[in-house]
């Protein structure tokens, strides 16, 4: 970070704070329209079943009842987020034929107000004819299992795998002076964003629909609900309001968008669903529960040779975002250290479970906490300290990840050394008290990804700027705060690049019908690194068009460099030459004979490899207490030292390893979906828990300094990698408190009780 | 127009239709926002006076109340839109010292409902010093007369002048066989609109000031609610939504525009305002009511020579566009005929009557009354038909237009034979019984005007069009469609420049926030040449890359001309070596690698003079049988004849002459605003006296052939110069049929039985 920035690298409070704690944000759940009708989904109550008949003649006779709809009236076009694969998109708004899971979508109801709604549901009267389902990963890869999708090819419940096979692992595993092998097996939890989710749709009298939608991917949703309505993707308007959190479950087209616009164009009114938490947390995505086979080849001296990774995700009833998830994990499983030979078995697999899909880390929260606690039972056993053993392996500038990417700027090294001194680590782990623990989990992440799963024609992200005679920008973009802070990082890098005061670049963002194609979305902490290069480009034309003026106006030599700072424009090596920014766009501008200036351009990763075009890494240590009469843990204290690149926004970059660590606590010692027979048990956020305010531990954090060359001011991924250290190093912790050590998660009170053997069985 | 056009050329009808026939169109006045305040504007009681206080406090202590504001506490900035001469701008939205007319605005009010805010209006007291005041343009010059804006440099009430002195006119005159001078009086009236003004504005917590809002002008309504906000231009966005209506009484800031936007920021809630049908015809803009003085000579033979042509305009308490008025009279006055020798003198003039403003025709209507009666007058003086009169000094192409323009495309000859020939002219004029009579008016129009008073810096219409792979297009503009139909018309445009359906193409209009910068608005008949060409020029650069792909992916020698039609783009030679225009569009974004194909262009017209880039011309006969007991007039038939150019859209041609012909008949018998003493007391629709539908006469019309090379596919304006011919028509029939000749309008019964010495004075 250089000295001589104003905006990149400062602690700017969100753009959009204001609004949110006064209350003036308007999310989709608060938009209205005259006429509005509300919709109302019934969904399956069995898990696995044909349907034989629905009769919707009650509901629709309702007073106040609009319109009812089943799979049958709509084109029943199957979609999914991976269209590069169309084979894998199987999933219809509304159940067809039969229904999969419970909570399925069978039909959909839209009526003058919610009660109405809600009564009419309750009138729509399903005959199922229910079927054996499968519930877990070994239920569905038995032999005989009945499939969960027998309308395709597929032979088995396994949708999708993925294999890797990297050096020779075998040689390697023969080589090894010590091999260790562990099964993980990881829960599924939930999002729990702040605002569920909800939209609002309208069609035109000229058959276009519009529609104001919680979501992370508002130009996803554009392609695929037109896809699904039988419309041309551009009569689809996709706007994105504020929107409370998405931690990925925002990032596919939903039933409720597409019944939203169905029943728009089919009533003639516009129509709002909103989602209630139950249907949330019973119905909704979740992150993928995993089992986790990893086992690891070192030598004495703790070099790693090898690792063979085998994991099951149980993807439930659809394949939603697993596909990616199940890509992912096979590379988070040989990151951060140096793996000569590596063996990656994924398997996608179905059951009637609501289906799983991306969330926070997309695969990475599990395969880390996976490999960081094999890691350190590792340590243990070859009594080297887990964070030597880490330094012996680390990664480096230039490192490989196994046969996909090269490794560019890494500062992970560094972070386990920063994270080692803030904590004294060589003083406490091992030494403290019973009942005091101490542990480490790290982390490497990407900087969005570079496979094109969603087969987009368009450049990964796309920007406009315009720039005016006032003295202001505005910047248009598809790219989506769902509550990160992008629309705040965005301006701050135009706001650096131009010299122009952030306070005057105005923004319009989120819009597939306003904003520049495309942007594939809030994903995979994808948005600093490609936006803001976009940012940069788009403004490329418009500042050489300023330079122009310059040099001409002030009679440069063409050697000068023109600078751009403090809403100025000026030559470098002489700033008297210079006029403010909106003077010299408004003589490049009359220059124009009065042609705006517009400058629009994208970002694109090439030559990067299939995974990310940058990773970020680092390193996390929990300080826990254990009371060992009742097993319940108490975080005191977490430290990260982590390298997200240059720090665009420190405070915004906090902000996010605070999330980070509150939902990477819930992971490790609290949230779980409990399931039985298909059913979601936990369905309130009194029976579903996630950490309180009350749990969250103090935080210290450093960010180590690296330039990523890829990177916008040389920034790659923060945030969403953090996800994922918590839970291992808090197990670490707990193991060094109590000697019991998780393989599954969350670790309960009883758990630790039980591996303490406080606990009879 | 070619025989190969599939849009142009054709009836289409308004693709804004359905919704509006529906009553799904909204417009400002349906908006609403959460928490939205309503606001009342408090106005002036009498015609002059000096404020002396102002009480807001029991209007401020009324529960529901949130603001009230005077002028004191706004910035005060004076605005208008000529701000080419910002001498011109003379007008606070809220009055700071001074009221000058009964409806003056003093005060606004923000309160929870419309009721409250009433209430709270009018308990506000206002302590005024009453000044003398001046209601005519005589009492207004007299010596020693008040003057309404005593705060500048002017010392008279006179604000503006402009005077045009071409060739030799007392020559002329001396050398004339035949001189007539005559003295016309047009009174006010009032553009009547269906949808009376409304806007809804709303501050963000950045100071950001979006407004929706009933005008025919956004951009003109951003730069000069920024500039009395004290705010930057970009800071405002302005969104134009339906509008019900404008006849160029919507082409201004407005009072309530500023107040609401005003509020919004000192409330942070949205505020609504909405006119009452009362205010508009009380305190609203109107059509300015003119003496006009027209002096004219001639050979025998009926040679024009010259004409002295003498303009006071009441332009009531401000200049709103008087200006404008004042100088295109000064054009108007000696459009249609070559006259060597042309003075004119035209004087815009203060008075504490409601200021008058810009309304359909901008000057034309009253001038070309003159004008057009005076021509009838000469004819039967001179024992010549007046049409054979006309025809003898017709333009045509390559005239000039005294001292400021040529005329390129003219049909105005073939407009009077066509005419004489659609009625009988020959067989009728002069030769009807008693009680019924023939006449006969012209008009030629400006498309657009050149001369920039607004002192944009960009150019005066832009178009940004995208091309999307699913074969559909985007365009956007801010060029408003305020009911006059451009929306379709730009669109019929696009789809004939492209070969693209017209249903396939997506508009967005009419918002300075999400469309090109800029468009000077929707006035003086200029959107269909300056949008359409900006249209034109915008999608060339997508056209030559489509035409690339296709020269390669068919390996065409480069000679091939690429024909775009059919939704295809194709070698025009072998239409079978093409591909659909999706299709061609997909391959154009892939060699963008992913960039999407966006062509913006505009559009200025230079070169032309400083009135316009074409004029239309036209001429009407009006078939009238009065009954001589009552006076009454009926209107039996109107037949036109006109050049508007290549007609884009022959049904909204005809719509656009129907509601002129309905305007016209409107000014000629019935519309007048009655004033006392500044008060207008024709204040509902129950005494100002319109049209009704069963008084509207059959229309009979053709449209001459002509190309105008300026305009595109050879289009110029159609409709505003329409409103002018019918008065004249109607005043020159109804001599026909009673011998009664109109000096001034409306010819009401009482005005024809005294010119018929039927009643007694």
């Amino acid at each position: 970070m250089s000295q001589n920035h104003r905006y990149v690298g400062r602690s700017l409070p969100r753009l959009d704070g204001p609004a949110k704690v006064t209350g003036r944000a308007r999310y989709a759940g608060d938009l209205s329209l005259p006429g509005m009708l509300h919709g109302k989904l019934l969904r399956s109550p069995v898990p696995h079943a044909r349907i034989v008949n629905i009769d919707v003649s009650r509901a629709a006779a309702l007073p106040g009842v609009k319109a009812v709809i089943t799979g049958r009236d709509t084109p029943g076009i199957k979609y999914g987020n991976w269209r590069l694969m169309p084979e894998t998109q199987d999933e219809t708004p509304l159940a067809i034929d039969k229904v999969r899971f419970i909570g399925d979508e069978v039909a959909a109801v839209a009526a003058l107000d919610l009660d109405t709604a809600e009564e009419a549901v309750r009138l729509i009267r399903v005959e199922y004819e229910e079927l054996p389902a499968v519930f877990d990963v070994a239920a569905a890869l038995a032999d005989g299992a009945p499939l969960v999708h027998d309308e395709g090819k597929l032979t088995s419940n396994v949708s999708l795998d993925r294999k890797i096979d990297y050096g020779d692992l075998d040689a390697a595993f023969a080589a090894a002076d010590y091999v260790r092998e562990d099964r993980f097996t990881l829960p599924p939890v939930s999002h729990a964003y702040l605002e569920p989710c909800a939209c609002l749709a309208e069609a035109d009298l000229e058959g276009r629909i519009t529609i104001w939608t919680s979501t992370q991917t508002p130009y996803i949703v554009q392609c695929l609900l037109a896809s699904t309505l039988g419309l041309r993707e551009n009569d689809v308007r996709v706007v994105k309001p504020f929107v409370g959190g998405g931690f990925g479950g925002k990032m596919e087209l939903r039933p409720w968008e597409f019944c939203a616009a169905f029943l728009a164009r089919k009533t003639g009114r516009p129509v709002r669903f909103a989602l209630t938490r139950e249907e949330e947390l019973a119905t909704g995505r979740r992150r993928h529960p995993m089992r986790i086979r990893s086992k690891v080849a070192f030598r004495k001296d703790g070099t790693l040779l090898g690792k063979e990774f085998e994991v099951y995700l149980d993807g439930g009833a659809y394949n939603s975002m697993g596909p990616t998830a199940t890509f992912l994990c096979g590379n988070f499983g040989a990151m951060l250290y140096r793996y000569p030979a590596y063996r990656y078995r994924g398997y996608h697999v179905y059951t009637n479970n609501p289906p799983a899909g991306a969330m926070r880390g997309f695969g990475a929260p599990q395969a880390l906490f996976a490999a960081e606690s094999q890691m350190n039972i590792a340590a243990a056993e070859l009594g080297i300290d887990p964070i030597e053993l880490r330094l012996k392996n680390a990664m480096v500038e230039g490192d490989e990840i196994p046969g996909v990417a090269t490794v560019s700027s890494c500062g992970f090294v560094e972070s386990l050394e920063q994270v080692a001194a803030m904590t004294g680590w060589k003083e406490k782990k091992g030494k403290l008290p019973p009942g005091q623990g101490i542990g480490v989990g790290c982390y490497s992440f990407i900087s969005g990804g570079v496979f094109n799963w969603f087969n987009t024609q368009y450049e990964f992200a796309a920007v406009e700027v315009e720039a005016y005679d006032d003295g202001t920008l505005h910047l248009k973009t598809m790219a989506s705060d769902i509550g990160q802070g992008c629309d705040t990082v965005l301006r701050q890098i135009l706001a650096e690049e131009t010299g122009v005061s952030i306070e005057r670049i105005r923004l319009t963002a989120g819009d597939t019908g306003a904003t520049p194609k495309a942007d594939l979305g809030t994903w995979g902490s994808r948005v600093t690194l490609m936006a803001g290069n976009a940012v940069i480009n788009a403004v490329r034309s418009i500042k050489d068009q300023l330079a122009g003026v310059i040099a001409a106006r002030f009679d440069l030599n063409v050697i000068h460099e023109v600078a751009f700072a403090d809403d100025r424009v000026f030559a470098k090596a002489r700033p008297d030459r210079g006029l403010s920014f909106g003077e010299a766009v408004r003589m490049a501008t009359r220059a124009n004979r009065g042609r705006a200036l517009v400058g629009r351009a994208g970002y694109t990763p090439r030559n990067k490899g299939l995974v990310t075009p940058a990773f970020s890494f680092g390193a996390q240590v929990a300080e826990v207490r254990v009371d060992v009469e009742t097993g319940v843990v108490r975080v005191e204290k977490v430290t990260t030292a982590h390298d997200c690149g240059t720090v665009v926004n420190p405070m915004a970059v906090e902000g996010q390893l605070e999330g980070s660590i509150h939902m990477g606590l819930g992971y490790a010692l609290c949230e779980e979906l409990k399931m039985e027979g298909g059913r979601t048990l936990t369905s309130s956020l009194l029976d579903y828990k996630i950490a309180a305010a009350e749990d969250m531990p103090p935080s210290e954090s450093i960010c180590v300094p690296t330039f990523e060359a890829e990177g916008p001011f040389g920034a790659k991924e923060a945030g969403e990698g953090l996800a994922s250290p918590t839970a291992p190093a808090i197990a670490d912790a707990v193991h060094d408190a109590t000697g019991f050590r998780a393989f599954d998660l969350p670790i309960t009170p009883e758990k630790i009780l039980r591996g303490m053997g406080r606990l009879d069985e």
